[in-house]
């Protein structure tokens, strides 16, 4: 009783390519400080940085077939999220189904679970961010819904929306908010590079941001080290 | 009331290093998907791949008496396999330990334990697959037993039988099953060989391995995005 | 109701430095096994190793404020050790505050909590220990005490206290230990390398150590896997 | 920036009454094996059940400020939904704030975070489930949204859904859905009643289910212990 | 390709008793601190003590099936143990399940994985030491090993050694030390009891086993509170 | 190299047993939210509620010897505190030292380990709050500090300072700070009672507090859900 839901809209890859640009990081602020997925999902490899086109998937346990079923449905420029219907580490996906995933445009995976072939899939540089690597591969015995919305590392995803990951982690953006969240993450950019200046200089951030007196308010004091005793 | 077993039996090492070549993951399905340890034991550093004769050792917890009991009965070709009789996570070997491992012709350290000084470990290109990292060590006060079959992160480990690790993880062999093991994963190993390059072609997995009536049978229904509203 | 301690005693920085050299496996071995934070702090990346005087800092869950309020208070040499006063994962420091804190002489970070853009403090080569690596920011809302005794990651860690940290993990020596311990560690240093030279050259642990004795002592009984049966 | 949302719909009482008596593990089944919140989340004493209109309300890392704001919002018949906008097991929830949500008709309170006066909780048999048990408390520095759609422990929870929580756990079953996963659930728990007297009486699920003939295509052989050496 | 073994030996119900009777701690000890099952491993309630002949069951990941296989195999004084062929903490077992076992004489079951129907499995008084409760129920695909050797929470069991559980965890006796371990468990309880007594009257442990030179001689100094200063 | 002192500083019962009545939640917020131990010590019975003088001790990874030494430092109305000088979860006491600890005054045991014999320990009604249930026991072979500062779950705990436990957590009160502590957690308590009767009676803890203008200032707005489509 599983689905698959064609022709579900995408972001625009402009837009998109601009928010991996700016990292989860900036992002993530820009949003209003949500979307994030669970600090458990990990890069197997670092330095990796991509965004894309969310293609959803659900696997049951131990069972990777509607990975298989995704593929048909990718476009260039999405990134495979895949969640288990109930936490599974095993290994969902090895070099041979990224090898399929990048001929068909796929820039990585996010999953929460588990995947192999780790050696291999850093030697051809398909990111993937994972709760697990695990030797332990699946079987093909249930399907699972793809291109429908789903809940992956604690994160509401739906097809088209954007994901965006990297080496602190990976974010979610809401196909709607994509472009307005863009514009907000590069203003916070520009002003964090007038600051970065500033420290590398030597101001401190108590005086750049002038947090001084409502630190007082707060009730926070100055003692000597010589005076406690 | 610690035992040493002496001369154990060994598997042949042109099977052990047959096995080493095809990794984990090809040598865990050959066996019919048994014989995994936990995923919790990671390699110190990435990449890395070994196989040997499993050389196995108890230790308490807090104590690595037993591992110089084992380097004794070490043979070339030779991976120690140690685990903990009850959790710990202490650094059991360091660089020293190792020096003396290697020179006796031991490949590399399984371990549900600890390890330390990583660092050197790396740069000497001794590979590591332990539970922890961790810069407290150990005493001296328990022997354990060595070359006895042990429980080793959720597997039946015993002298002489093989172990393979790699970026994915950590796999045991048993010795009586290696040679057909091995003939079973390099006929695996071929078949992918073929499917690589179809999938890299753009072939669908969905048309390799004719998954769509069977897909249907399981209740696999497809929906277009507009219409689901 | 916070509070920051100033003029705070500080090692002095040729003693700090030579803890460095050592390492933290031997330093904690050379103060009888004490002083080492929990093993769920880990390097961001490897190799790394620092030793510093203990710049401390508490925050409160998400909120990073007292980090700036601690910068004003570093001087070159000290590493900032952070400790949330409820687990918290969330990503305390980023780029930004990893160059003031730099410019400020900072050396590194150990904190029971997370960071972000790790993939910058990599390239800026910031070393820093944490519990976690998470996307998400802090607030502003809540100093925390600075330069006041605090426990981090399961030890008490004072200002002006030695942190050292490497690959294998973090220790503290405290301020009035810190040059005997140096000159203990040196010496158990130096007796390492006659070992290491005669254990490359293949004697056993066994006999250097004289252990059959005790061993036998123990119980420990040696069969042959024959007779085993 | 926080937002409460006022007026939300809510699902008929008796409809949520029915769900109660029949309990998470049939309803989760009934509605397709989805809608479960992670394993995490343990009742704070046992045995306990109850389902209600899901309250929801987001809240930062230490601070239940929004709590307070929820209660305005509370009809009877309510359960409150708690989540922590990043992972925190602080007691966001103490017996002062259950005396108020139960004056406000609410049934009990779900939460990925912690609790504290859990004495007092069980003794006025105010049901909680939650992530963990925390002695330390919250302030009330920045609020959260209330009765927006949340993700609670892995699952979309929106306002007015139905919360179903016992002993094995919690499920949730959208507004929409409940009056059909209700008579689905009383159907497959009649079915379920005939087959408990079969199975009592010694009947094997074997021959009640007739699955001798699918286990042996799967290929499931039987050999007799004497026969395998 | 998984198989059932028929016919398997099995432990007298006299012996198993006899250690059900002495508690996992003292069967721990009798029989050389082996044994024990990983502390993940708890009774679902509490009181609760059990001991019976394994009847061993392996299952994939969401999948009960080969437990209805099993119960087939069932006899009086059994305790059914189960693994899951990679981790999951799906509730395999509910109250259905339970009672058909029961039924066919089993005493309780030991799983490294979920249960669900806690409420009712405590209510039937049917005894469950399990890693998880879960109301995610499980799929009946692929047939598991039934009565073969299997890896539980770590530790080897076969089919006939005997399980004991109790509050304390659970621990596996080999079928042919049951005897022997008994005796000597029964002479250590008899041990304790004399023990117990001079403790309860007032006298040290220090003094019962004579501990003081023996600490002396590992170097425990006693200093008074007053001269530390 | 381990050291007992003797004759150290303890509080007066007095206020002890004033500590004990008032409970963990409420002496934590008393003394500025400082001194709980790590969230991971549950009670091994429920409900439970002791507070004693601390009598502390450093036990070895799965080696009780100093528990042994401990009983004879204990005064009537002492609190056990233990910590493994690294992570480890074996059953360092039973129903015997329980014994033996009561009848020299000792109120109950926390521990940063594991606890056996459980169901004893109930039964006789000797409060733990541990880390694990374990029924691995531990060896007599190298003895600890008693009757040092340790740091126990997180905080530090001297020798005398009040520690208070029940089913919320534990929590470390200075000796020096003891007094004021219990005075001021007395005023915040009956500042409760009368909140508590408001509360009640159904009014707001947004009215009470009077929270609204607050909660505007922090940009809380107030939306009606038809109004949001």
């Amino acid at each position: 009783m599983a689905i698959v839901v064609r022709n579900t809209p995408r972001t625009a890859l402009d837009v998109v390519d601009g928010l991996a640009e700016l990292g989860t990081a900036t992002v993530h602020e820009a949003q209003g400080r949500t979307g994030l997925l669970a600090a458990r999902l990990r890069p197997i490899y670092r330095p990796a940085r991509v965004a894309g086109n969310a293609l959803t998937c659900e696997v049951p346990p131990g069972d990777n077939w509607s990975i298989h079923v995704a593929v048909e449905q990718a476009r260039p420029g999405d990134v495979l999220v895949v969640t288990p219907t109930s936490p599974c580490e095993d290994g969902y996906l090895g070099d041979l189904l990224a090898e399929s995933l990048r001929t068909h445009g796929v820039r990585g995976l996010v999953i929460d679970g588990g995947v192999r072939d780790v050696a291999s899939l850093t030697a051809m540089a398909f990111p993937v961010w994972s709760a697990a690597i695990c030797a332990q591969g699946t079987v093909k015995e249930t399907p699972g819904n793809v291109q429908t919305p789903i809940v992956c590392a604690g994160a509401l995803v739906r097809p088209g929306d954007v994901v965006v990951a990297d080496d602190d982690g990976v974010v979610v953006v809401r196909r709607e908010d994509a472009e307005s969240v863009l514009a907000t993450a590069r203003a916070r950019e520009e002003n964090e590079a007038g600051k970065r200046q500033r420290l590398a200089a030597g101001e401190l951030g108590l005086d750049i941001y002038a947090m001084h007196g409502r630190l007082a308010e707060k009730g926070l004091r100055y003692v000597d080290f010589a005076d406690q005793r």
